[in-house]
């Protein structure tokens, strides 16, 4: 069942992850490096390329190979994905998974295992992570910097791809919108928004938005989050709330790719007649994210916290408060986005942005009483400037022929 | 932004999660439970309610009173789900949620932090656990059976909803087959299918089953797998083949609902003339899974291990081996499902089922050189007898009346 394999997928540097492992195992003063985790850990994700089960499985790195223990049931499909070599376990718990890691650690080291010292990661969960202290001379843990935050040109082509997808989806929802009709209200302060004889409501929204995205080869991810009015203000929101004609509908998707690779993208529309706050709020935001685009176009080397403050700097001058504030722009400007949907590094950083960083640029302003704007593009950072990954317009008013042509595509 | 809220949803025993946190507590002589995870961890999810960030947070229980401390941006969503007190917390790494963790128990404790005794599950990731047991007297890792497989009928609910979710997805994937046209091949053993003008392929069935997913308002949380012919014996397959006729089509579909339950439904079709070996093996399959249901049908108390030793014994009948073989069915005939995927109780344990276990019956057989045919309901145990979540016809042809009909209400 075991074959050997090629090098897994180079960093953008060249090296590869597990040339990393190697460096960071000698530097521990380690013989070998172990992992333990489940499907959900994106380092093991991003070690391994192997989309793996929902139990724990483990990756042991030793004398320059690496090894995946992955249940049986699932072997096939580690051959498929992993690059190394592929040793098939009975179905584990995450305690087996340590002892089937001991196992291979035996195996591969030269010396007794009571004397080996091990390198691992802090996410390792604590019961694997005692019954290998309990074999071993010592564990370390310590955060490895795989190279993740830094991508190639194959990662930037995957992001490229899922947040085309993204893009479509939100065609969907613009289509959507401009089709919704007005009920004129008799008791209520706005008018309710009606779609194909029903109601329209976030969840009727985002189920038209998530088929879109399903239809496109992309995962929604339980990440489509869709405010209408106050619920705006709440960042997270995927609750069911009717939409009314005037108030913002901000919707945020952040699917994830085939390959595991995330988009990221928010628009903000407004159907119907669009208030003052509204209308500034919109063009406040806008003219933030232009100038952090501007921030950016000095690429790697540029302080990641200034596109940060370009954003906020625009910000206040149209009064627009920022930091730890309940109206205003509550979060930063943008965050790294690869095999996690938030990862390395932040715009808010005092480091240097690097060529091959892919990251969100979201300015946003909200307001509990009435609603909120926030836009947001997806763009790789570069020697000398940044890419957009994004090729979508910023309009308040949905565009119902943007909707209907990419709705003909996905259909 | 914290308030006082009534107790979490009751277990089915009466008591509630935090109870058995109690107990557990007293129990292990501790004087507090501390967790930490993420969104993908569904111990937190279960204790919490919490859907989450994809950041590591934290969960404290003690003196009778549970807090989760909630990164500041998702401090609206944690009061919207989580029934204890919500501590908005900076946005945090691991290593940042255990050291919140450890703020709120020196300030709910009496005695001093280095005097307390921590209890924490084994899956805490073990740098989160370090911090803490740096800072206290004792932390102790052990498994504590929360309650989660006896379902209360609010839980049953959820996981009916999925699954009929799940049936328009197959509905869907009927249509589809159906549908099909035979493009008669020059040199191949078999007919390729051809839908709407292009080669039908395991991918475009798998979006238009995700799309009709989405649109039931589920998650296909990455768990469509579609194998066909050979590929049907590599059990998580996500690929994309050429679909032929003649061959074996197995669809296993698990999405998740919005409050987090999965379904779990699996189908095999064939388009076209039915061989020989698909159509003894369909038989099989389909006699072992109603011996299956047949044991089933003495309810709670039945040992778990007779489910899976009935439906071997009809394979037997019919010349499958099972059991550790390349031929045949290589898994047991089933697992229980939840707010994981795949949680207890197996059908290949030795233990008694109990009234509220919701479980799998899936038996299965596969030649990796022909294709494979798996059947899946998902059942609940009850006091007499099982309820069957699943409402779905087995049939190998796929039906297009059945398709279209489920179709036109998911669009």
């Amino acid at each position: 069942m075991s074959r050997d394999r090629s090098s897994p997928e180079p960093n953008r540097d060249g090296s590869s992850a597990f040339e990393r492992l190697s460096d960071a195992t000698a530097a521990a003063g380690a013989d070998a490096f172990v992992h333990v985790g489940d499907r959900f850990d994106d380092d093991l994700r991003y070690l391994s390329r192997f989309a793996g089960p929902d139990r724990d499985y483990a990756f042991v790195y030793a004398d320059g190979r690496a090894t995946l223990c992955a249940p049986r049931l699932f072997a096939d499909q580690a051959e498929r994905e992993f690059p190394g070599e592929v040793v098939p376990t009975r179905e584990s718990s995450a305690s087996s998974a340590a002892e089937r890691a001991l196992e291979e650690l035996e195996n591969r080291l030269t010396s007794p295992l009571e004397d080996a010292r091990v390198l691992a990661l802090p996410s390792m969960p604590a019961g694997a992570t005692r019954t290998i202290a309990d074999a071993v001379d010592e564990v370390t843990l310590e955060p490895i910097d795989l190279g993740r935050a830094r991508k190639t040109s194959a990662e930037r082509d995957r992001h490229a791809f899922v947040q085309r997808a993204a893009q479509r989806g939100m065609a969907r929802a613009e289509a959507v919108l401009a089709a919704a009709t007005v009920e004129t209200a008799e008791n209520d302060r706005r008018d309710a928004l009606r779609w194909r004889g029903d109601p329209l409501t976030t969840e009727r929204l985002r189920r038209e938005v998530n088929a879109t995205l399903a239809r496109a080869g992309v995962r929604d991810a339980a990440n489509t989050v869709i405010g209408a009015g106050a619920t705006c203000a709440d960042l997270h929101f995927t609750g069911e709330d009717r939409i009314d004609s005037g108030e913002t509908v901000l919707l945020d998707l952040s699917p994830r790719g085939p390959r595991g690779y995330y988009a990221d993208l928010t628009r903000t529309y407004v159907v119907g007649d669009v208030g003052e706050w509204e209308r500034r709020a919109y063009e406040a935001v806008r003219e933030a994210q232009d100038a952090a685009f501007d921030a950016l176009r000095s690429g790697s080397g540029t302080r990641a916290a200034d596109v940060h403050e370009a954003a906020t700097g625009r910000l206040a001058e149209y009064g627009f408060e920022t930091g730890d504030v309940d109206v205003g722009m509550y979060h930063g400007t943008g965050h790294g986005v690869g095999i996690s949907l938030h990862e390395a590094p932040s715009l808010s950083s005092e480091e240097p942005l690097e060529a091959g960083h892919v990251v969100t640029v979201e300015p946003g302003v909200y307001d509990p009483d009435r609603g909120g704007v926030r836009l947001e593009d997806l763009v790789v950072v570069t020697a000398d400037g940044y890419e957009n990954l994004t090729a979508y317009p910023r309009t308040i008013e949905p565009d119902p022929e943007r909707g209907e042509m990419v709705s003909d595509q996905s259909e």
